[in-house]
């Protein structure tokens, strides 16, 4: 494989990080939405058995190469953003 | 909100988790098949000025609602996550 193949392959790792970045934020705007609905309700937000759930679906549908344990270290670390997102947001309406 | 409006959310949320799942995944082939192409260039892989380079272009993209370091903390994982499998397939190689 010559230079320029390499290139290319970074080329679509750029574009997949780009890809990767947007779904996160996606993400991040679902979970905002779902933390003001339970705030509403008075849930508290975090739920281990939801968190529980989601990482079974994931997992379940995991054809690799990663590991399962891999995706779901990937995955809790994702979700611990969103919770402290959602925590920051619980902040500031606090102040208001 | 009701509760069938969380549902729906939450069923959003999932449906993202799988699109990540499956970039993710794709993301590691990728770096797989970069990991090999260097192997035969006898080049070592672990790269920090192109992994400074990916951050850079991530952040440049980053719109939020998550910050940038909290988007750079998940970037490093998955690309740790990465070198692992690189190393893995490495170690592979030499036993065959």
């Amino acid at each position: 494989m010559g230079n320029n193949e390499l290139d290319q392959l970074r080329k679509r790792v750029d574009e997949l990080n780009l890809q990767l970045l947007s779904l996160i934020n996606e993400r991040a705007l679902l979970v905002q939405e779902i933390g003001r609905a339970k705030e509403t309700q008075g849930v508290y937000r975090y739920d281990p058995v939801r968190e529980r759930h989601m990482l079974d679906l994931i997992k379940e549908n995991n054809n690799g190469p990663f590991e399962s344990s891999t995706v779901e270290h990937l995955f809790k670390e994702i979700f611990k953003a969103g919770l402290e997102l959602q925590a920051d947001d619980h902040r500031k309406a606090l102040l208001v």
